[in-house]
């Protein structure tokens, strides 16, 4: 039995992905060995990197010039990583603030030192807006432009990509990476926690521009130093190998389904559906101003604020799970990543009206 | 078909931990989710981490006055954040050099600053030594003092742990740790990754004494900070969830397998038999002093260094994989860690004997 699972990371993750894993989890490829009991270092491991790597490249279009590196630490240790690697102490860096995560991101800049300027701050719409492109502008004299496509929490997602003039463009694309095409060569370094599109937490992406790479101060952690991790295919140290081969089985399913174009038309039929239902509804609502609202992760309320626990308890009965609000926002929150289906969304809907017939 | 897998890290696992993950690899405990799916804030996941930590902590006897921290990096990112947690810019720390895990904690702990005295280098036996007790003293105004239990290339292990007084000892337990029982109060701090002994790739597992939490730096990485993550439980971030599940099931096993004390017969009686064999060969030889080898990681040359590469393929070819020796080191290595039965080492001595007739 499997339900239809909207956890905002770790997240649902394709089942044909899963069922492929689980099938060779005591014997891969006839090894007679787990994945996670090879060699890092051993021929089967490195070309199993290799095509995944490959795979990234061939979904996403990276450029040549651009290095691929998986690393650990989550996005959260790339808030220390990017200014240990790109800026020295007194630099001046641009950020945009729409939510949580920008706001951890910012403070990890502060504590290397950097000058940062807060080009735009939501806080005024609570962090349910984005700023509109040309509302604000990036220094030239910035060392890079930091920005968070989609903000989890909030449900915030850009409608465009900023322009930073010749200004590095630095993204965290956890949570929307893979789940649309993009253009690689507007950015100077994206990276991504794999736990919302790309497999199981402890694995982070990071798709760096090699004029980016090798700037790194002294006091870089060698795990996290962008140059050694690329001379080093990122095997400076054992890296989080089962991650890494799952990430390959579901970039093998994200091909199948169509590639980034498909998952794009599947991931705006999701969002339509129940933002369209949402906003048709009387009874519940989505506080997310029209043009910034996620694909990936939609908070909604209902009136009645006091049967949210019954919501999500008798969803889950249902088999509609983790459909809780982030603690710091309530309510609930349905996240939408690639590996739901748009019937998964379909039977949340009729959910929603059956409850809203039954309490609203 | 499984093989007896020598493989020195990632490394050969308990197939009944493999076994179990994989029965509930799509399905964990009925949520109709994978263990890799749900939020690892949730109340399962929660408690999946916890036991995981309370079986540890009663396998190992972890004091009531440690905590234990399930972090991301590896042994290599502990190497750069001890430094950052434990000791000041200028602060002396004393070190022993017994190999090249010995040697990239004593870089990362000069690059943050510190005065490290490296109290006894065995380079004059080309690291096939362990400095002898009472041979090195530990100066009283050390921050702390580190040493490498088990150099996983050399093969070499001490066979005692050092007394520092009262200055806290610090041990990378990589391929050690649950080998064998050890007395955790004679240490201030353990760090180990999980990639021998205790799962996947990926966790790094930290025992820390609670004087030494909240002295971190400003400057360390937030994912790093002891005290920030001992709050947390480990989940300031999102933790690596897969590896965390999996060594609950391994410390499972381990309990099952009568604990650390028969976990320490069996591997000696898996040591004995390969140093045993070896020593009576006139064929094999391996290079460490006698006091000085290690239970998990037996390094070993043959007469003729020209038939290596066809020891390595044709044992592969009979079952017996991942024997070829360190690409600094030459020769064979057999790492024989806890999943390792007797009988793999029984079947690499027949393997050798063989060998040996044939081309010796």
């Amino acid at each position: 039995m499997r339900v239809y699972n909207f956890s905002a990371g770790p997240a649902m993750l394709p089942l044909a992905a899963l069922e492929a894993a689980q099938s060779e989890l005591t014997d891969w490829q006839g090894s007679g060995s787990s994945v996670m009991e090879v060699s890092h270092r051993g021929k089967e491991f490195v070309a199993c990197a290799a095509e995944t790597e490959a795979l990234l490249r061939e979904l996403m279009g990276v450029p040549e010039n651009y290095r691929v590196l998986f690393l650990q630490g989550g996005a959260s240790g790339q808030f220390d990583a990017i200014p240990l690697n790109l800026a020295a102490e007194g630099d001046r860096v641009g950020f945009l603030n729409t939510g949580q995560w920008s706001a951890k991101a910012i403070k990890a800049a502060r504590k290397y030192g950097l000058d940062v300027q807060v080009l735009a701050d939501e806080a005024a719409s609570n962090y349910t807006t984005t700023p509109a492109a040309g509302s604000y502008t990036v220094d030239p004299a910035s060392t890079y432009f930091h920005y968070t496509p989609n903000e989890t929490i909030g449900g915030v997602e850009f409608g465009y990509v900023p322009d930073a003039g010749d200004v590095p463009v630095v993204a965290d694309m956890s949570s929307t990476i893979l789940s649309r095409p993009i253009d690689v060569s507007q950015f100077g370094l994206i990276y991504a926690g794999a736990q919302k599109n790309m497999g199981p937490s402890g694995l982070c992406v990071v798709i760096v521009r090699d004029d980016l790479v090798g700037h790194a101060r002294p006091s870089t952690p060698s795990i996290w130093d962008y140059r050694a991790m690329a001379e080093s295919d990122s095997m400076l140290n054992t890296p989080p190998t089962f991650g890494i081969y799952l990430l390959g089985k579901i970039l093998a399913w994200v091909k199948e389904s169509g590639g980034l174009v498909a998952m794009g038309e599947r991931n705006r039929a999701k969002a339509d559906a129940l933002y369209g239902y949402i906003d048709a509804s009387g009874y519940y609502s989505n506080p997310v101003a029209l043009d910034s609202r996620s694909w990936m992760n939609v908070p909604f309320l209902q009136a009645n604020a006091d049967l949210d626990k019954q919501f999500v308890s008798e969803a889950a009965a249902a088999g509609l799970t983790a459909l809780a609000g982030h603690r710091s926002v309530g309510g609930m929150r349905a996240s939408i990543y690639n590996a739901m289906p748009l019937e998964g969304v379909q039977a949340l809907i009729d959910f929603m009206t059956d409850f809203e017939r039954r309490n609203g």
